[in-house]
């Protein structure tokens, strides 16, 4: 029988890159396998992921909320509630027993849009934060936010080619990969490093006036709040501004918040939501906000759990869109009851809140404390240039390389960038995505890595010695 | 601005359909709604959701296996297990620290394609099932089947609306869904209802030649085994000439195996994988083959866990399936425990063994009672001609309906098969789900039910006296 090629397959497919689990990410698997054996001959011990949020992974070990876990717990087997009541503090039995009485197994597929119930949660939180009315009609309960972002961008690209998203650049390598793999047209405008990675509003109609002669239609914009991987916090001003920009162009705003609760320094820089700006506006944009447990305080990526809202959308275009999620059954009640204990967590007076709130409290200011730590050690290093994120898990670094390394990269068949990350990678274990995933100015160079690491110290050092000694084995010098 | 109408989409989503979660299956969810009121004015006091395998859900509560959800339980607090050391049994304990050591925290993105760890248990049970090898390289793990056939699917159609598919009518509607979606070619061939729902080669072979002279090419051929919705086993000589039609035809095979422990008549009727088969003959088939923890005796639907293994495929289309799957980061982590539990339970002599075998035995018990009870009293039914499935967990009867019930419902706008369902739904609270949905021969009527049912007695005997009072009302003698 004739072989099945790649030639052979959607070609679409073949167009999709996402750095973040691209050759860097394979490369370290296969250190990680190395160390394993006796005499490895490497010179670490042990593979840093910095290149993926990912806050409890093996070696990173952010401890998950135990609230939330406890909960859980009681899910997956309700009895143990008799058999072991005096393990689970009382609000956490109270709590499981409403999730199981509205709920029923966690083994049942739920309605496809997600457990009312939750929705009807989410939507009390929305309200809460926002001050503004949210419908539980109108929220989706996704399988994190990866999966709403790749439905909402398959539903838009309506002419191969010709349909475009705005993202900004650098951005989160998912929407490029998505709309490689839908055949849209992403519609890039760049980010003020100079400014903190602010947000040009002149660039962003550039970028629409660029597409309109190229005969693509721009049909939504991404923004992404609390920056990835820049970590920037947008303000209210340009906020208004980027609603009214949607409304002139008729643009679909794609709100990815799943930072939200990512503040480090929350009194200069807080969050406000996109739900809120539209709703206070009283605009008629069509927004979709996402969120996802995998990030915040919560980190858990594993369980495979968020939401988006849709503001402003015509019954007709939910109906579809609850067609779609139909065909994949339902997000993961894992994931949903994640939703849940996040965006409910214990209230003061209750028998969990003390411990909840110790644990939140250390995540954030580790959190805090990390990023400020790399980014002033990070900056203070010869050719690199660091901003102090406010928000996020991300530090994005711009790197001056020696010409030496340019074209040493450049003769090895590698962007610069991957070059230095991979030599990062073999001589200290620290994998890192370099920026050229994420995209950046031409002739610039950056990396991205996540305020996420054992001992911050002993791993900034590592990153230190490592540039030092590159740019010696790079200087004209040598 | 621009209101957002369905036209301004992408426009294969319009053509999408799935009829399980369709129009009966929203009719019914607003009926539970309206049953909540005092005075609802129904006929019934409960909707029982027979359009969909879901075990676990409220209502048919077929209970979850106790052992599954212990280890799950202690994946989720691992504490627990010196919190409350008496509350588990001992391989439980065991069970879990091994997982736990394998994996992690649940709360942590895994290996794009599946905990290693998994997938090598994953090998060694399909080894053990076939008497082959299996590599866990070659193995992908999913968020429940339909995740892996979305994915297959959609890089196999490599051409909009001239690659096809081949699948069985009547078929799952995950798979035109799916086609649908992607601008693949659905390319029919019948099953033969009076042969049992056996699969013709020469069928196969005509729908590959009619899509050829259109001008399609028939990239892949789905076989459902046991079927869906037919619960049809294949014998052995026939999944031989199958996979020589593959290779005839280079097609991919896309082997839906998610029902194989579903077996009533185990004696008779039992499962060989398609895996063993091409083994076997050392066919070079491309093969993939499906399963899932939503069915079997498992049910765990909600935790959206699944696997597929890939047997002949090149290493380049392999590394694209793992960049395609990495986008969306790693499947559920609480469906692949479930996958761990479901292909490793606990074995004779172990504390957990005795209630596993009596919980497991009871379930298949009351599955092939309920089948034959349910088969044998529909088909004793005027006008209705069932098949008594040796697998799966669903009934395909066949009704012959009044020439005035026909004609009424083309007057209502309606399938005929849909406008029975929808009465059936209105007086007896039982959805099932119309034949039109998955597919059937032209002027035939049928209806899909899962033998998933409180009571059976009881249930049938609705069904019974639903289908005697439509014929009255459609008889020509009113």
């Amino acid at each position: 029988m004739r072989q099945l090629t790649p030639e052979a397959l959607n070609p679409a497919i073949l167009n999709v890159q996402y750095a973040v689990r691209g050759e860097l990410a394979i490369r370290a698997e296969e250190l990680r396998v190395q160390l394993k054996g006796e005499n490895h001959g490497l010179p670490f011990d042990r593979i840093i992921s910095s290149n993926i949020g990912n806050p409890q992974q093996k070696g990173l070990d952010q401890p998950p909320i135990t609230f939330t876990r406890q909960v859980a717990a009681l899910m997956e087997w309700p009895a143990l509630a008799d058999i072991a009541p005096d393990a689970f503090p009382k609000d956490v039995v109270a709590r499981a027993k409403e999730l199981h009485e509205a709920i029923g197994s966690i083994g049942a597929y739920s309605h496809s849009q997600g457990v009312p119930f939750i929705r009807e949660n989410v939507a009390k939180f929305i309200e809460e934060r926002d001050g503004f009315p949210s419908d539980p009609n109108h929220i989706f309960l996704t399988g994190g936010a990866s999966a709403g972002v790749s439905l909402l961008i398959s539903m838009l690209i309506s002419v191969p080619h010709k349909s475009g998203v705005l993202i900004p650049i650098p951005q989160y390598p998912l929407y490029t990969a998505t709309l490689a793999r839908f055949n849209g047209v992403p519609l890039p405008f760049h980010l003020d490093e100079a400014a903190d990675w602010a947000i040009s509003i002149h660039d962003i109609e550039a970028a629409i006036e660029k597409a309109h002669r190229e005969g693509i239609t721009a049909k939504a914009l991404v923004i992404i709040n609390p920056g990835n991987p820049t970590g920037a916090l947008l303000d209210e001003d340009t906020q208004i501004e980027l609603v009214k920009l949607c409304e002139k162009h008729s643009l679909v705003l794609l709100a990815d918040e799943v930072y939200q609760v990512n503040l480090h320094k929350p009194t200069t820089h807080p969050f406000t939501s996109f739900k809120k700006i539209v709703s206070q506006t009283q605009s008629p944009v069509l927004l979709v906000s996402l969120h996802s447990i995998s990030k915040g305080v919560s980190g858990e990526c594993g369980r495979r759990g968020g939401y988006f809202e849709c503001t402003n959308f015509p019954a007709d275009i939910l109906d579809l869109i609850y067609k779609m999620v139909s065909v994949s059954l339902c997000p993961p009640l894992s994931g949903q009851i994640g939703v849940d204990t996040m965006i409910r967590p214990p209230n003061p007076g209750e028998e969990s809140y003390d411990l909840w709130k110790k644990e939140t409290d250390e995540i954030h200011a580790t959190l805090a404390h990390r990023t400020k730590t790399m980014s002033g050690r990070l900056n203070a290093l010869p050719g690199v240039s660091c901003v102090d994120s406010p928000g996020a898990l991300y530090l994005y670094p711009q790197i001056r390389l020696p010409d030496q390394a340019i074209e040493t990269a450049r003769e090895a068949g590698k962007e610069p960038d991957a070059f230095y990350a991979l030599q990062l990678l073999h001589e200290t274990g620290i994998c890192v995505v370099p920026g050229s995933g994420f995209g950046q100015k031409e002739g610039q160079w950056h990396y991205r890595l996540t305020c996420l690491c054992p001992g911050v110290e002993d791993y900034v050092r590592k990153l230190e010695e490592f540039h030092e000694k590159f740019l010696q084995r790079y200087s004209g010098a040598n």
